[in-house]
Order: C-alpha cells, then sequence, then structure tokens
C-alpha cells in the first residue's frame, strides 16, 4: 500500500480558532482509494517551519499532499519552499499568467504585480486546474516520490482533488486492482443506539466486512467497508449486506454516499412532474435554502413564505387571526392552514409547512422548545399529513432536523404515492 | 515568545472520519497564556513515526507537547517512544503502581500484567494526574526543552492539561508578562490582493505587530497580532494599528473577531427599534436563514418571501407581469418592485431584495452567472437603493456573496443613516 503524508500550511490552522478540515477530506479521500495516510503537519507561514515538514514527509512517505499557501501574498510560502526542499527552479508558464490576466481582464481590474507568482512554475509539472480561484496547483515527481500542492479554501481545494490530483494519483500508482470498498447508508429517525440494535447481530466482528456508525446532523450514517483481493468477491458482499440493512432498516434509509435528501427530493419531484411551495415559520428559510442549494431547482421549486411573525402569517399565509388566538402560532391548526395558505396563492402541487419552537426562548411546559408541526398538503385531493416533533438539541440541532423531518415527509409520500396517516 | 510544537497520536485520526480536536483545545489555551504554537503533527501508533515527530518538535520548538498513546495496549507507544527520543530510561514508580492496582482493586478486577507499564516514567519527571482514567501524564525537561505527554481522551486531556500541565507551563517560564494579543478584523468588498494593495506599507515585516491576510467565503479577514513584554504597550500598538487599517478600509470594515454580519444587523436593528422584510429570489432563503440563525431575530425580522418562479413573484409580491417581460426577472426594476412588494405586505420597517443569477445555468452575454440585483428600501420616505454586482464563482459562493453583500447594504444604511447612491 502507498503511503501518504499530508502537510496543511496557514498561522490560521495554530491558533486554535479553525479547524483543519482539508486534512480530514483528503485522509478520507485517499483512504477510499487505497492510498495510507501515515502522518499529517500543520505549520504556519513560516519557511523554515514548512521546509521541515516537507522533509518529514519525503523522508516517510511516498506521496506528499499540501495544502494552502498558493495566493499571491507575501505569506503564501508553499510553492517557493517545496521547490526548494525539492531542489527544483521556478519558472514563469507564458499560458498560465495568460488565463491570469484575463481572469482580472473579466473582472474590470489591474493584475497586481504580487500574483504574477502564481503563474510559476518548475519544469515538468503537471499544472493542477482551479476552477474557482487564482491559484492553481500542482504535482510532480521527484525520483520515486509525489508531491502535490493544492490551495487552501475548502472548496476550491475538494475540486482540485476530484477533477485534477485524483485521476492523476490512480494512474501514477495502479490503484484500482485491490482497493477496498466503502459504501454510507444515510439513516434519518431512529437514533445511533436504536440503529445498532436494529442492526444486531451484522455489527459483530466479522472478517467479510465491517459497519461503523456515525451520528452527523441529526442523521446516522453507516460506514460499510468490504476489503478482499477479489473485486467481484467484494461486490457481492458488500450487496448482500447492503439489502440486509435496507430489509431492516426500511423506509429509513434516505440516501447512499453523497446522496441528500433535498437531492432525492430533486429527483422525485422531476421525475414525477410535480412542483413545491413552502411555508417556514421556525426554519426560518433554512428548508427553502437546502432546496435552492441545488441548481436546477427551479423547475420544481415555486417559492416559500418565511411567516417569522404572527403578522405576516395572516398577511402572506391568510393563517386566521382566530387560529393563532385558540391554537397558538405552534400548532397542528396553524401548520394546515399555513400550508392552504400557499398552495392556494401559488400553482404548487404540493406545499410543506413548518412550524415550532426552535428555542433557547419560547418553550413553555405544555410546548417545551423543539416541539414541531409539520404539515404536508398535496392541492389535489386536498390530501393532509401532519406531524408533531419533539426535538431535542440546540437552536441550529432543532431546526436542520426540522427541515430535513419535512423533506423526508415528502420524500416518503412521492416514493409510496399517498399519504400515511 | 516560546515556541510549542503539538503532537496527536493515533491511527483513528489518519482516516479521515474523527477531527483531531486536541490540538486545536491545546493552541488555543497555549495561545492565551502566550506561547506561540508553531507547527503540528498527527502521527499513527508507529514508533518509527512518533519518533520523527518528536525529532521534529524538539529541533524546531521550546516545548512538545503531545495527546494519546498514554494507554496500556501494545499500540500505546507514546511514552517508550518519547523517552527513547530523549534518551532517558523508563522505571517502575512504586506510588503510581499502588495507586493503579487500588483502582483496579475498587472496580472488584485483577490488574492485567499490560497496565504495570502506566506506572513506569523517567528519573525526573513530574507525573501528571489523572482524575478520569488510567493513564497518568508526564512533563520532563529536557537541556532548555520541556516534554509534556497528555491522554488521548479529549476529557481526560483536558482536564488534566488545565489542573495539571498550565500551571507547570506558567512557572516553568514566567508567561503572564509576555503575552500576545490578537485581533481578526473582517472585511467584505476588495479581494485578498486588493486588502494587501491598500494595507501596503503596514504589511512589511514589522517587529511590533504581524499581520496575516484570509480568504473566508467572500470576505477577507485581517488577522493581527502584537508581542511585547508589556501588556499596556501592547494595547496601544494595537489601538494604534486598528485606527490605521480602519482609516484605510473604512465601510468595507463589517466587523471583529466573532462578529458576523448577521449579528451587526441584530445590533442595530434592536438599537433602533426597527424590522426587516425580504424578498429574495436567487439567494433562495439563505438570507432569512443568515438572519434566524440568531436567536431573538424574531424581534426584527417580520418574514420574507422566495419567489423562485415568476408566478411567485406576481403571486406573493405583486411584481408586474410587464414589468418581468420587459427588464426579465434579473432587473433593478424587477428587484426594486419586489422590494416594494413585501413592504407594502408588511409592517415593516425596511425590506431587502435580492434577485440574479446563481448560475450554473441561466446566463447571457448581457447578463452572465453572477449578475445580482440588490435593492433596499426604507419604508418611511420610499428611501431605495439599487446595487447592481458582477459575483465571480460558482453557486454556493455567488449565493453567500448575494447575502452578505444585502445585508452590508443594510448595515451601511443603518449607520449612516440614510441612502448612499
Amino acid at each position: 500500500m502507498k503511503k501518504a503524508y499530508i502537510i496543511s500550511t496557514g498561522t490560521e490552522l495554530l491558533l486554535g480558532t479553525t479547524m483543519d478540515s482539508n486534512s480530514v477530506y483528503l485522509s478520507e479521500k485517499l483512504r477510499d482509494i487505497g492510498i495510507k495516510v501515515i502522518g499529517k503537519s500543520t505549520v504556519g507561514d513560516s519557511r523554515i517551519h514548512i521546509k521541515n515538514a516537507f522533509e518529514l514527509g519525503l523522508k516517510s512517505a511516498d506521496i506528499v499532499i499540501s495544502s494552502g499557501g498558493l495566493g499571491p501574498t507575501l505569506d503564501d510560502l508553499t510553492k517557493e519552499t517545496a521547490c526548494e526542499t525539492m531542489g527544483v527552479k521556478l519558472e514563469i508558464v507564458e499560458d498560465e499568467l495568460r488565463k491570469l490576466e484575463e481572469f482580472f481582464k473579466r473582472r474590470k481590474r489591474a493584475m497586481p504585480k504580487i500574483n504574477k507568482k502564481q503563474a510559476m512554475f518548475p519544469q515538468g509539472a503537471i499544472i493542477l486546474k482551479n476552477h474557482l480561484g487564482t491559484a492553481p496547483g500542482m504535482c510532480l515527481k521527484t525520483g520515486e516520490k509525489l508531491v502535490a500542492l493544492l490551495p487552501g479554501p475548502p472548496r476550491e481545494m475538494k475540486r482540485m482533488y476530484l477533477e485534477e490530483l485524483e485521476p492523476v494519483l490512480k494512474n501514477e500508482f495502479e490503484l484500482e486492482k485491490n482497493k477496498a470498498i466503502m459504501k454510507t447508508i444515510k439513516v434519518l429517525g431512529p437514533g445511533e443506539s436504536q440503529v445498532e440494535e436494529m442492526l444486531g447481530d451484522l455489527m459483530e466482528d466479522n472478517r467479510q466486512y465491517s459497519i461503523a456508525l456515525l451520528a452527523q446532523e441529526g442523521e446516522v450514517h453507516i460506514k460499510l467497508t468490504v476489503e478482499g483481493q477479489d473485486f467481484n468477491d467484494s461486490q457481492a458482499i458488500m450487496k448482500q449486506i447492503t439489502d440486509e440493512i435496507e430489509k431492516r432498516l426500511q423506509h429509513n434509509v434516505i440516501g447512499y454516499d453523497d446522496e441528500t435528501l433535498a437531492l432525492k427530493i430533486a429527483e422525485l419531484m422531476l421525475k414525477q412532474g410535480k412542483t413545491l411551495a413552502l411555508a417556514e415559520s421556525c426554519t426560518g428559510g433554512l428548508l427553502a435554502k437546502m432546496i435552492t442549494d441545488l441548481p436546477g431547482s427551479s423547475q420544481y421549486f415555486w417559492g416559500s413564505a418565511t411567516s417569522y411573525s404572527n403578522s405576516a402569517k395572516t398577511a402572506i399565509l391568510n393563517v386566521k387571526t382566530e387560529t393563532l388566538e385558540e391554537y397558538g402560532a405552534v400548532s397542528e391548526e396553524v401548520a394546515r392552514e399555513m400550508a392552504a395558505g400557499i398552495l392556494n396563492n401559488s400553482a404548487a402541487d404540493f406545499a410543506l409547512a413548518v412550524t415550532g419552537i426552535a428555542g433557547p426562548e419560547g418553550g413553555s411546559e405544555e410546548k417545551p422548545v423543539g416541539t414541531v408541526f409539520i404539515c404536508l398538503l398535496n392541492g389535489h385531493g386536498q390530501d393532509y399529513q401532519v406531524k408533531k416533533m419533539s426535538f431535542v438539541g440546540d437552536r441550529d440541532a432543532i431546526r436542520a432536523l426540522s427541515a430535513k423531518t419535512a423533506l423526508d415527509l415528502l420524500r416518503r409520500y412521492l416514493i409510496s404515492g399517498g399519504v400515511h396517516k
């Protein structure tokens, strides 16, 4: 198994305020393609410490990957220092210089002189494209070792790793043959220990596969790994264990690997040619945001009203003042009127409404913080479903769980084709 | 300023599933007592890699602190390896052995043989008590350097650091006097290299303070550090440099340290007793979410309409069909009608409207992806302000920049008390 060493640069990573999520991402991705991470190092923007880290990396691993320090400013030192450690010289690459100049031209700004160094690379380097910023990465073989430099901003780093560096690594080290296959099954509803009970005997030590559970923003992720010499055998085992887990968890399974609830909803809505409107209260725009995070969501998302005050509930959702007075803003009745209000205003097929108490203030004995009513309304046939939830957690957790549970209600409805009481 | 190097051991930290929160905690705590962390290293449970890390730490810093690998099992190697690196021998400490035996006795279990090594320490070591587990830590001076070993479980590590190690460090290095002060200035508008140009001479190497720039989700963070013998002197220098930066960057400064735009808006709205309504299109709920992330936002946030389709713009915001046809949904005119539409429906004082093209689809030559119109409307006096932006980046970045720029428009208005064209 090839060994990798990861270096994260940036003084901010040493202050105790910023988490180094880049190295965690890279560790996971490298493991997925069968490369073993044997160590990580985090250093500030200092030439001597960056050099020490690259030296240790080159001494102990086959592959050294860094993130950060590729920007134009004086404290961006990674490229210079890595090349110095490898004993190679930087030269202007005209093509890259032109790209940089065009980038600034498009923004109608003159290119600052300091940006020029972003177009300098050593001979023989593979330049890794940056679609989201000005700093290109690079990758260079030095003897039997490979050194790759990625930018620091996580979005830029991730895309560059996936699209530019991973193919080079796979090609260079012929990794495909002996790899473990992995799958994540995402579960919403039962908690971690409930999932453990439902899986029961499957969780026991086993030579063919391993299962790990991970609680993640209200979901439980079941991480499956199958290792073996033969890829077809491994795939057969993975299918068998996945089928068994699905049988036990049924509708609680909300997706696999990179799938999210919003993505699932997109698929189902597009396939069935339906449209959705929202009426939000305690989620305060979060539900609409989760849906519109996806490009193309305008094809099935009509729009939304976030009625954060009672006056907004009456003004834009036609919730009756009497209903608010009699039952309170957090009630099944108001959730139903919110859904009906937005649906009557729109041409959408479905409405989802959410009203609840996200806290930390606003709870009572009868309706404690975490009480949330979710209503799904199918405009055709006036099919209603209301769910009352009692979530536990802080404000962020309650809002996230409310939004996910609402999406999950719609997902189950779309899958089964009807309201389940 | 004394320098520290942090080592985290444990194979699980290299798999990409577990965050190394110990080193983040230690970084923050050490900074608080005036010790500068110059690097961190994470290694698996392997003698050779642990040794490499201690060697690099001893070479580059005054203090080396590790966490993890103090347990009784075969893969707990930190103490043996650290002592080997320092060239000191481990011996049984009778007192500690007795404590361990008592620990097992209280639990009515025989002490496994392998636990014996937890009672072994080199001569001259200060033994650090573990109130929450069986693994004691230790601290040893070797020449001018100090090496401290802490256990891996975060609860045990934190308590041992605070109660046992921190007093030793303070005593050993007379730290209180020599503490660094830090401040982050957050900037929205100019990019990283523009900020660098605006700061110009301030960025040059300087003995009194240091400046680092960090691009963060559309913002640029200016990280200031002032180090010095005298706390009052340091504070005076910090004030001077902060004033100078404010003078140069003016209204582009949106906050300090943990302040966010949403928090600033909350402060200003509460102070001025005003309320806000939103009309979102391309931000799709994100703006409302950012505002309602804060508890208590219902005091100044009336509600919002997310009109993701043209039909929603006419139905809930009364945007005229002719305006949509003549100017298109992404236009100054529609932004103005959206703001007016929500404000007429509400009792709010201000409305913010955002319409734009977040991409990746939907751009044209005239209105490319990233074109965004933001309108601020003050209901009293019908004061309008419209901003046309051309953001660069992917969908997430354009949405985040749109929302932040809208909040910033309101912030500037509230600060200055009027519309600036």
